[in-house]
Protein backbone atom coordinates (compact mmCIF):
# COMPACT_ATOMS: atom_id res chain seq x y z
CA UNK A 1 0.00 0.00 0.00
CA UNK A 2 1.29 3.57 -0.86
CA UNK A 3 -0.29 7.09 -0.88
CA UNK A 4 -0.47 8.02 -4.17
CA UNK A 5 0.98 11.57 -3.37
CA UNK A 6 4.37 9.41 -1.98
CA UNK A 7 5.12 8.59 -6.19
CA UNK A 8 6.67 11.40 -7.66
CA UNK A 9 5.10 12.27 -11.11
CA UNK A 10 6.47 12.88 -14.19
CA UNK A 11 5.90 16.12 -16.91
CA UNK A 12 3.82 14.94 -19.81
CA UNK A 13 5.18 16.36 -22.75
CA UNK A 14 2.28 16.38 -25.03
CA UNK A 15 0.30 18.14 -22.68
CA UNK A 16 -0.37 21.20 -21.18
CA UNK A 17 0.10 21.69 -17.16
CA UNK A 18 -0.24 17.68 -17.21
CA UNK A 19 1.60 15.13 -15.51
CA UNK A 20 1.45 11.88 -14.68
CA UNK A 21 2.22 8.96 -12.26
CA UNK A 22 2.21 5.05 -12.23
CA UNK A 23 0.69 3.98 -9.58
CA UNK A 24 1.42 0.03 -9.74
CA UNK A 25 4.08 -0.45 -12.68
CA UNK A 26 3.96 -3.00 -15.05
CA UNK A 27 7.04 -4.69 -12.97
CA UNK A 28 5.01 -4.85 -10.05
CA UNK A 29 1.53 -6.29 -12.36
CA UNK A 30 1.78 -9.90 -13.21
CA UNK A 31 -0.78 -9.77 -16.36
CA UNK A 32 -0.54 -7.10 -18.29
CA UNK A 33 -1.91 -3.59 -17.39
CA UNK A 34 -0.76 -0.62 -15.16
CA UNK A 35 -2.91 2.15 -13.35
CA UNK A 36 -1.61 5.07 -13.77
CA UNK A 37 -3.57 8.58 -12.66
CA UNK A 38 -2.89 11.86 -14.59
CA UNK A 39 -3.50 15.77 -12.95
CA UNK A 40 -4.17 18.27 -15.51
CA UNK A 41 -3.77 21.98 -14.10
CA UNK A 42 -6.11 24.82 -14.36
CA UNK A 43 -5.66 25.84 -18.00
CA UNK A 44 -4.65 22.87 -19.15
CA UNK A 45 -5.06 19.69 -21.18
CA UNK A 46 -3.65 17.52 -24.01
CA UNK A 47 -4.26 18.53 -27.75
CA UNK A 48 -6.01 15.63 -29.96
CA UNK A 49 -4.20 12.76 -30.74
CA UNK A 50 -3.97 9.21 -30.82
CA UNK A 51 -1.99 6.58 -28.58
CA UNK A 52 -1.56 2.64 -29.44
CA UNK A 53 -2.69 1.55 -26.32
CA UNK A 54 -6.35 1.78 -24.83
CA UNK A 55 -7.49 3.73 -21.77
CA UNK A 56 -9.77 2.68 -19.15
CA UNK A 57 -10.54 5.98 -17.29
CA UNK A 58 -12.14 6.99 -14.01
CA UNK A 59 -12.66 10.87 -13.19
CA UNK A 60 -11.38 11.63 -9.42
CA UNK A 61 -11.76 15.29 -9.05
CA UNK A 62 -12.20 18.25 -11.33
CA UNK A 63 -14.18 18.43 -14.69
CA UNK A 64 -12.55 18.81 -17.97
CA UNK A 65 -13.91 18.63 -21.68
CA UNK A 66 -12.92 15.21 -23.32
CA UNK A 67 -13.00 14.97 -27.15
CA UNK A 68 -13.13 11.23 -28.32
CA UNK A 69 -13.49 10.53 -32.46
CA UNK A 70 -16.29 12.85 -32.87
CA UNK A 71 -18.15 12.89 -29.38
CA UNK A 72 -16.90 15.97 -26.68
CA UNK A 73 -18.22 14.59 -23.16
CA UNK A 74 -18.19 17.22 -20.55
CA UNK A 75 -17.28 14.92 -17.64
CA UNK A 76 -16.62 15.32 -13.74
CA UNK A 77 -16.18 12.51 -10.75
CA UNK A 78 -16.81 9.37 -10.74
CA UNK A 79 -17.33 9.29 -14.97
CA UNK A 80 -15.91 6.53 -16.84
CA UNK A 81 -14.30 6.35 -19.98
CA UNK A 82 -13.20 4.31 -22.53
CA UNK A 83 -11.11 5.35 -25.46
CA UNK A 84 -10.26 2.89 -27.69
CA UNK A 85 -6.21 2.31 -29.10
CA UNK A 86 -6.04 4.17 -32.23
CA UNK A 87 -8.97 6.92 -31.68
CA UNK A 88 -8.45 10.21 -31.43
CA UNK A 89 -9.10 12.22 -28.35
CA UNK A 90 -7.83 15.40 -26.53
CA UNK A 91 -8.62 16.56 -22.90
CA UNK A 92 -9.48 20.77 -21.77
CA UNK A 93 -9.22 21.02 -18.13
CA UNK A 94 -12.92 23.04 -17.50
CA UNK A 95 -12.42 22.96 -13.63
CA UNK A 96 -8.88 22.48 -12.26
CA UNK A 97 -7.08 20.57 -11.34
CA UNK A 98 -8.36 17.58 -13.02
CA UNK A 99 -7.59 14.18 -11.90
CA UNK A 100 -8.55 10.67 -13.60
CA UNK A 101 -7.05 6.96 -13.12
CA UNK A 102 -5.76 5.46 -16.46
CA UNK A 103 -5.08 2.33 -17.18
CA UNK A 104 -3.49 0.84 -20.20
CA UNK A 105 -2.03 -2.46 -21.40
CA UNK A 106 2.06 -2.60 -20.97
CA UNK A 107 2.53 -3.02 -24.10
CA UNK A 108 4.46 -0.16 -26.45
CA UNK A 109 2.61 3.22 -26.90
CA UNK A 110 3.49 6.41 -28.88
CA UNK A 111 1.18 9.48 -28.58
CA UNK A 112 0.66 10.70 -32.25
CA UNK A 113 -0.55 14.50 -31.99
CA UNK A 114 -3.07 14.88 -34.77
CA UNK A 115 -3.96 18.07 -36.84
CA UNK A 116 -7.70 18.95 -35.72
CA UNK A 117 -9.28 20.44 -39.56
CA UNK B 1 -18.44 8.24 -21.32
CA UNK B 2 -20.81 7.51 -18.53
CA UNK B 3 -21.64 8.35 -14.49
CA UNK B 4 -20.43 5.72 -12.55
CA UNK B 5 -23.52 5.65 -10.78
CA UNK B 6 -25.96 4.81 -13.66
CA UNK B 7 -24.27 1.05 -13.80
CA UNK B 8 -26.16 -1.38 -11.92
CA UNK B 9 -24.20 -2.91 -8.94
CA UNK B 10 -24.60 -6.55 -7.89
CA UNK B 11 -24.24 -7.89 -4.16
CA UNK B 12 -20.68 -9.17 -3.56
CA UNK B 13 -21.80 -13.07 -1.86
CA UNK B 14 -18.57 -13.51 -0.35
CA UNK B 15 -18.83 -9.91 1.35
CA UNK B 16 -21.49 -7.93 3.89
CA UNK B 17 -22.49 -4.92 3.26
CA UNK B 18 -20.68 -5.26 -0.57
CA UNK B 19 -21.89 -4.30 -3.75
CA UNK B 20 -19.54 -3.73 -7.09
CA UNK B 21 -20.22 -2.93 -10.78
CA UNK B 22 -18.54 -3.47 -13.83
CA UNK B 23 -17.15 0.21 -15.13
CA UNK B 24 -15.33 -0.76 -18.53
CA UNK B 25 -16.42 -4.45 -19.11
CA UNK B 26 -14.18 -7.52 -20.47
CA UNK B 27 -16.15 -7.32 -23.72
CA UNK B 28 -16.04 -3.20 -23.88
CA UNK B 29 -11.76 -3.54 -23.25
CA UNK B 30 -9.91 -4.31 -26.32
CA UNK B 31 -5.94 -6.10 -24.25
CA UNK B 32 -7.98 -8.67 -21.52
CA UNK B 33 -8.37 -5.99 -18.02
CA UNK B 34 -11.87 -4.37 -16.72
CA UNK B 35 -12.23 -1.35 -14.34
CA UNK B 36 -14.87 -1.96 -11.42
CA UNK B 37 -15.64 0.08 -8.60
CA UNK B 38 -16.41 -1.94 -4.84
CA UNK B 39 -18.86 -0.10 -2.31
CA UNK B 40 -18.94 -1.30 1.31
CA UNK B 41 -21.04 0.23 3.58
CA UNK B 42 -20.04 0.79 7.45
CA UNK B 43 -19.93 -2.24 9.49
CA UNK B 44 -19.03 -3.91 5.97
CA UNK B 45 -15.96 -5.74 4.14
CA UNK B 46 -15.03 -9.36 2.97
CA UNK B 47 -13.53 -12.00 5.18
CA UNK B 48 -9.41 -13.34 4.40
CA UNK B 49 -9.80 -15.34 1.22
CA UNK B 50 -7.68 -15.70 -2.24
CA UNK B 51 -8.65 -14.79 -5.80
CA UNK B 52 -7.37 -16.23 -8.79
CA UNK B 53 -6.62 -12.82 -10.11
CA UNK B 54 -4.16 -9.96 -9.68
CA UNK B 55 -6.39 -6.79 -8.10
CA UNK B 56 -4.66 -2.95 -8.78
CA UNK B 57 -6.70 -0.90 -6.29
CA UNK B 58 -7.01 2.98 -5.94
CA UNK B 59 -9.02 3.69 -2.87
CA UNK B 60 -12.06 6.64 -3.95
CA UNK B 61 -14.02 7.09 -0.82
CA UNK B 62 -13.81 5.98 3.07
CA UNK B 63 -11.67 4.02 5.11
CA UNK B 64 -10.74 0.33 5.99
CA UNK B 65 -8.14 -1.60 7.61
CA UNK B 66 -6.94 -4.67 4.88
CA UNK B 67 -5.12 -7.05 5.18
CA UNK B 68 -2.67 -8.43 2.58
CA UNK B 69 -0.62 -11.93 3.83
CA UNK B 70 0.31 -11.11 7.45
CA UNK B 71 0.47 -7.21 6.97
CA UNK B 72 -2.31 -5.01 7.60
CA UNK B 73 -2.83 -1.46 6.07
CA UNK B 74 -5.02 1.22 7.45
CA UNK B 75 -6.09 2.67 3.82
CA UNK B 76 -7.56 6.28 2.99
CA UNK B 77 -8.75 8.03 -0.17
CA UNK B 78 -5.45 8.19 -2.81
CA UNK B 79 -4.06 5.12 -1.24
CA UNK B 80 -2.83 2.23 -4.37
CA UNK B 81 -2.43 -1.29 -3.26
CA UNK B 82 -1.40 -4.44 -5.74
CA UNK B 83 -2.53 -7.61 -4.61
CA UNK B 84 -1.23 -10.46 -6.34
CA UNK B 85 -2.86 -13.52 -7.35
CA UNK B 86 -3.28 -16.28 -4.65
CA UNK B 87 -2.60 -13.92 -1.67
CA UNK B 88 -4.71 -13.64 1.21
CA UNK B 89 -6.42 -10.43 1.89
CA UNK B 90 -9.16 -9.23 4.05
CA UNK B 91 -11.39 -5.75 4.16
CA UNK B 92 -12.52 -4.17 7.14
CA UNK B 93 -14.79 -0.66 6.72
CA UNK B 94 -13.43 1.55 9.28
CA UNK B 95 -15.13 4.73 7.59
CA UNK B 96 -18.33 3.85 5.13
CA UNK B 97 -18.97 4.04 2.53
CA UNK B 98 -15.62 2.51 1.30
CA UNK B 99 -15.22 2.75 -2.14
CA UNK B 100 -12.17 1.50 -4.14
CA UNK B 101 -11.26 0.65 -8.07
CA UNK B 102 -9.87 -2.44 -8.47
CA UNK B 103 -9.17 -3.81 -11.70
CA UNK B 104 -8.47 -7.12 -12.83
CA UNK B 105 -7.89 -9.49 -15.63
CA UNK B 106 -10.04 -10.51 -17.81
CA UNK B 107 -9.19 -14.39 -16.93
CA UNK B 108 -11.47 -16.85 -14.63
CA UNK B 109 -11.75 -15.93 -11.28
CA UNK B 110 -12.86 -17.70 -8.19
CA UNK B 111 -12.94 -16.55 -4.45
CA UNK B 112 -11.63 -18.86 -1.98
CA UNK B 113 -12.60 -18.36 2.10
CA UNK B 114 -9.57 -18.97 4.47
CA UNK B 115 -10.16 -20.22 7.90
CA UNK B 116 -8.16 -17.43 9.86
CA UNK B 117 -5.99 -19.58 12.37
Amino acid sequence: MRPAASVPTVTVKAGTGTEMHVLVSPEQGETGFALRRFIMQAGGGMPLHTNLVEHQQYVLRGKARIRVADTVYDVAPDHTLFIPAGVPHSYEVVDGPFEFICVVPSTPDRITLIEDC
